[in-house]
């Protein structure tokens, strides 16, 4: 029973320096998770050397002469079982994880390359979404699972916030958030940022590792973005929001939480 | 004078596939370009063989032994002009630029990881932005140049309406618009997509060719997404944008328009 009451934890890092604070929180998250007797595998993408881009090297059945047509690729070759074996890797740790934690500096707004090659390679088509998986936005393909963005920022909180000139973070992580976790079914947490980390100095960071330690143990518990289901009645056949269904003055993005 | 009157194009290219969609609109783009008296150079990100990772052999001056700061070695690197070859020959194109088109598949909400990674390789601190380089998010680094993204999506146009599941496009597409290329000075345009690409036949093909004409055309007289300037008075020391200065019920990253 105590074995069964455990939960399992995918912890995906990005950055190429091991002495580097993207390192360390990824250490003490896993240090962590471990201690609260969850089970922890990591996926830390440098030390893998993580090839980034899709090409028709993922598709070893596909003929060389062949027009390469990515979406149709990825599909054939996740239903026969034939993708490359990182990829089959990286697919049975989602399948084994009961909560996935992405760690990453916050580059361009975004994911280093080396994640995004991760998503665009193992979120494959018949794995993640697709006809042969159930719809996107409901808990569908990777349903029953937790995602939490971890993010170190250089620029300050305020530059983030709701009037902050970067756009405020949830909408900055909007394809990442919704498009990315809950498009796969997987429930995102409110994402966890580290700002101001050109220069940190030590209380700084002792005061994020305890501000992550809070949001580490409510991995399981906290509620996730309430975002809207595609099959719960709020869309039309064209997946536009129907009248109505949002608080007056809703606007943007805010349309697709509840 | 007509040759000081002619412009310069950079195309950006990230499709693995020579036969793919993306492959023949780059093509088209350039064709129509170079016929209407541009001079165009082209990055076939693919072709190229793109390293995307950042990484410490980005750096030839960094000491093995010696922690990677990223942020801190790009600018070093940058500013002593010890940046490695590619790294180098992409800026010179950028430089040379008065408009950059990027071509790209959307995948996960975003670029290509390949794309992803000429952004974070190429858009260096001492380049791009930094405290060597004019104030972000006002024509500053690279400014007096402008940039259309032109994104094929296998989705329909509905999902990234106004009140589609995907959210609207332009907030989709937010971290590159305002988040990479305001911040970097260069305006984009509206961006331009063809959706519904996941079966695309002749005749919405041909269409699609004629609306990017339209677009080309246009590259250096439409009218760009009006953001606002960091320095015009809009936001305050803490980046904030000041009370008052939007449109009554404006919200989210509408905010950011003038």
């Amino acid at each position: 029973m105590q074995q069964n009451a455990s939960k399992n934890v995918l912890v995906v890092s990005a950055h190429p320096e091991p002495r580097s604070l993207n390192a360390a929180l990824t250490d003490f998250a896993v240090d962590h998770l471990r201690a609260a007797g969850r089970q922890v595998r990591v996926s830390d993408l440098y030390a893998m050397k993580w090839k980034a881009g899709v090409d028709a090297d993922d598709f070893p059945d596909h003929p060389a002469d062949e027009r390469l047509d990515v979406l149709a690729g990825q599909e054939r070759a996740t239903l026969a079982g034939r993708l490359t074996a990182d990829v089959a890797a990286e697919q049975e740790k989602l399948l084994w994880s009961d909560a996935l934690v992405l760690q990453f500096p916050m580059w361009w707004f975004s994911v280093p390359a080396i994640l995004k090659g991760w998503i665009d390679r193992v979120f494959t088509n018949g794995f993640a979404y697709g006809p042969s998986v159930p719809p996107p936005y409901s808990e569908g393909a990777l349903g029953g699972r937790r995602a939490l963005l971890s993010t170190t920022v250089g620029a300050r909180e305020t530059a983030f916030s709701d009037r902050g000139i970067h756009g405020d973070l949830e909408s900055v992580l909007h394809p990442l958030q919704h498009g990315l976790l809950w498009f796969a079914g997987i429930q995102p947490l409110e994402p966890f940022a580290v700002y101001g980390t050109v220069d940190l100095p030590e209380e700084r960071f002792a005061a994020a590792k305890e501000a992550y330690a809070r949001r580490l143990d409510a991995l399981f518990t906290a509620a996730p973005v309430p975002y809207r289901s595609l099959t719960g009645g709020d869309y039309d056949h064209a997946m536009r929001l129907l009248p109505g269904r949002e608080a007056p003055g809703t606007r943007g993005l805010d349309l697709h939480r509840r």
